[in-house]
Protein backbone atom coordinates (compact mmCIF):
# COMPACT_ATOMS: atom_id res chain seq x y z
CA UNK A 1 0.00 0.00 0.00
CA UNK A 2 1.23 3.29 -0.54
CA UNK A 3 2.12 6.41 1.35
CA UNK A 4 -1.05 8.30 0.23
CA UNK A 5 -3.23 6.03 -0.29
CA UNK A 6 -2.71 4.82 3.95
CA UNK A 7 -3.36 8.84 4.07
CA UNK A 8 -6.28 8.63 2.62
CA UNK A 9 -7.56 5.91 4.91
CA UNK A 10 -6.61 7.80 8.31
CA UNK A 11 -7.97 10.93 6.46
CA UNK A 12 -11.35 8.65 5.81
CA UNK A 13 -11.95 7.33 9.14
CA UNK A 14 -11.12 10.72 10.64
CA UNK A 15 -13.67 12.81 8.93
CA UNK A 16 -16.11 10.02 9.12
CA UNK A 17 -15.94 9.56 13.02
CA UNK A 18 -15.74 12.84 13.50
CA UNK A 19 -19.77 13.19 13.31
CA UNK A 20 -20.03 10.57 16.61
CA UNK A 21 -19.30 12.81 18.88
CA UNK A 22 -21.79 15.69 17.15
CA UNK A 23 -24.29 12.89 17.18
CA UNK A 24 -23.94 11.64 20.89
CA UNK A 25 -24.11 15.57 21.71
CA UNK A 26 -27.44 16.43 20.21
CA UNK A 27 -28.83 13.06 21.21
CA UNK A 28 -27.52 13.15 24.66
CA UNK A 29 -28.71 16.74 25.25
CA UNK A 30 -32.06 16.13 23.16
CA UNK A 31 -31.50 19.99 21.88
CA UNK A 32 -30.03 20.60 18.49
CA UNK A 33 -30.74 24.49 18.09
CA UNK A 34 -27.26 25.23 17.76
CA UNK A 35 -26.55 22.81 14.39
CA UNK A 36 -27.41 24.12 11.06
CA UNK A 37 -30.36 22.35 9.11
CA UNK A 38 -29.35 23.52 5.89
CA UNK A 39 -25.57 22.19 6.77
CA UNK A 40 -27.27 18.72 7.24
CA UNK A 41 -29.54 18.81 3.81
CA UNK A 42 -26.77 20.12 2.17
CA UNK A 43 -24.17 17.81 3.39
CA UNK A 44 -26.34 14.71 3.18
CA UNK A 45 -26.93 15.48 -0.90
CA UNK A 46 -23.00 15.56 -1.05
CA UNK A 47 -22.41 12.69 0.38
CA UNK A 48 -24.86 10.97 -1.58
CA UNK A 49 -23.12 11.76 -4.60
CA UNK A 50 -19.90 10.91 -3.14
CA UNK A 51 -21.72 7.48 -2.60
CA UNK A 52 -22.51 7.57 -6.17
CA UNK A 53 -19.23 8.31 -6.83
CA UNK A 54 -17.38 5.47 -5.35
CA UNK A 55 -19.69 3.06 -6.92
CA UNK A 56 -19.10 4.03 -10.28
CA UNK A 57 -15.26 3.33 -9.41
CA UNK A 58 -15.69 0.55 -7.50
CA UNK A 59 -13.88 2.54 -4.85
CA UNK A 60 -14.88 0.51 -1.44
CA UNK A 61 -13.24 2.41 1.01
CA UNK A 62 -15.02 5.48 -0.69
CA UNK A 63 -18.47 3.44 -0.86
CA UNK A 64 -18.36 2.32 2.94
CA UNK A 65 -16.96 5.47 4.35
CA UNK A 66 -19.87 7.47 2.91
CA UNK A 67 -22.37 4.63 3.52
CA UNK A 68 -21.20 5.48 7.55
CA UNK A 69 -21.12 9.25 7.32
CA UNK A 70 -24.18 9.08 5.64
CA UNK A 71 -25.98 7.10 8.76
CA UNK A 72 -24.31 9.52 11.33
CA UNK A 73 -25.42 12.94 9.52
CA UNK A 74 -28.89 11.67 8.41
CA UNK A 75 -28.87 10.65 12.54
CA UNK A 76 -28.34 14.37 13.62
CA UNK A 77 -30.40 15.72 10.81
CA UNK A 78 -33.25 13.45 12.26
CA UNK A 79 -32.69 15.10 15.69
CA UNK A 80 -32.87 18.38 14.04
CA UNK A 81 -36.06 17.91 12.69
CA UNK A 82 -37.00 16.38 16.28
CA UNK A 83 -35.89 18.62 18.79
CA UNK A 84 -36.10 21.62 16.68
CA UNK B 1 -14.68 14.95 -18.62
CA UNK B 2 -16.16 11.58 -16.95
CA UNK B 3 -19.55 11.10 -15.56
CA UNK B 4 -18.02 10.25 -12.23
CA UNK B 5 -15.64 13.00 -12.49
CA UNK B 6 -18.84 15.54 -12.88
CA UNK B 7 -20.19 13.49 -9.65
CA UNK B 8 -16.88 13.75 -7.82
CA UNK B 9 -16.52 17.77 -8.39
CA UNK B 10 -20.45 18.11 -7.28
CA UNK B 11 -20.38 16.08 -4.36
CA UNK B 12 -17.05 17.97 -3.31
CA UNK B 13 -18.64 21.23 -3.98
CA UNK B 14 -21.62 20.44 -1.73
CA UNK B 15 -19.99 19.11 1.10
CA UNK B 16 -17.74 21.91 1.13
CA UNK B 17 -20.76 24.75 0.95
CA UNK B 18 -22.50 22.64 3.42
CA UNK B 19 -20.64 24.44 6.33
CA UNK B 20 -20.90 27.36 5.44
CA UNK B 21 -24.55 27.89 6.94
CA UNK B 22 -22.90 26.45 10.15
CA UNK B 23 -20.15 29.19 9.73
CA UNK B 24 -23.24 31.55 9.34
CA UNK B 25 -25.54 30.54 11.96
CA UNK B 26 -22.68 30.24 14.81
CA UNK B 27 -21.76 34.05 13.81
CA UNK B 28 -24.93 35.27 13.77
CA UNK B 29 -26.26 34.35 16.59
CA UNK B 30 -23.17 34.32 18.79
CA UNK B 31 -23.38 31.21 19.89
CA UNK B 32 -21.59 27.36 20.00
CA UNK B 33 -23.18 25.35 22.64
CA UNK B 34 -24.73 22.72 20.26
CA UNK B 35 -22.04 22.32 18.22
CA UNK B 36 -19.54 19.77 18.93
CA UNK B 37 -15.85 20.49 20.25
CA UNK B 38 -14.71 17.26 19.54
CA UNK B 39 -16.58 16.84 16.19
CA UNK B 40 -14.47 19.85 14.41
CA UNK B 41 -11.02 18.42 16.14
CA UNK B 42 -11.55 15.05 14.56
CA UNK B 43 -12.67 17.15 11.42
CA UNK B 44 -9.88 19.75 11.24
CA UNK B 45 -7.66 16.64 11.63
CA UNK B 46 -9.28 14.45 8.73
CA UNK B 47 -9.37 17.30 6.50
CA UNK B 48 -5.36 18.30 6.90
CA UNK B 49 -4.92 14.54 6.12
CA UNK B 50 -7.33 15.29 3.38
CA UNK B 51 -5.49 17.93 1.70
CA UNK B 52 -1.37 15.97 2.19
CA UNK B 53 -3.31 12.68 -0.05
CA UNK B 54 -4.59 15.82 -2.51
CA UNK B 55 -0.74 17.22 -2.54
CA UNK B 56 1.05 13.94 -2.61
CA UNK B 57 -1.27 13.17 -5.85
CA UNK B 58 -1.14 16.36 -7.11
CA UNK B 59 -5.29 15.99 -7.25
CA UNK B 60 -6.09 19.68 -7.50
CA UNK B 61 -9.85 19.91 -7.19
CA UNK B 62 -8.99 17.59 -3.59
CA UNK B 63 -6.67 20.41 -2.59
CA UNK B 64 -8.93 23.16 -3.02
CA UNK B 65 -11.82 21.77 -1.60
CA UNK B 66 -10.13 21.06 1.40
CA UNK B 67 -8.25 24.27 1.90
CA UNK B 68 -11.79 26.01 1.25
CA UNK B 69 -13.21 23.03 3.64
CA UNK B 70 -9.92 23.67 6.56
CA UNK B 71 -11.05 27.59 6.28
CA UNK B 72 -14.78 26.89 6.90
CA UNK B 73 -14.04 24.11 9.77
CA UNK B 74 -11.53 26.52 11.83
CA UNK B 75 -13.61 29.40 11.45
CA UNK B 76 -16.34 27.40 13.37
CA UNK B 77 -13.88 25.71 15.48
CA UNK B 78 -13.02 29.34 16.75
CA UNK B 79 -16.51 30.49 17.19
CA UNK B 80 -16.68 27.52 19.44
CA UNK B 81 -13.83 28.34 21.39
CA UNK B 82 -14.92 32.25 21.63
CA UNK B 83 -18.39 31.72 22.54
CA UNK B 84 -18.34 28.21 24.32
Amino acid sequence: MQTSDIIGYIAAVLTTTAFVPQAWMTWRCKRAEGVSLSMYVIFIGGILMWLTYGILLSAWPVIIANIVTLMLASFILAMKLIYK
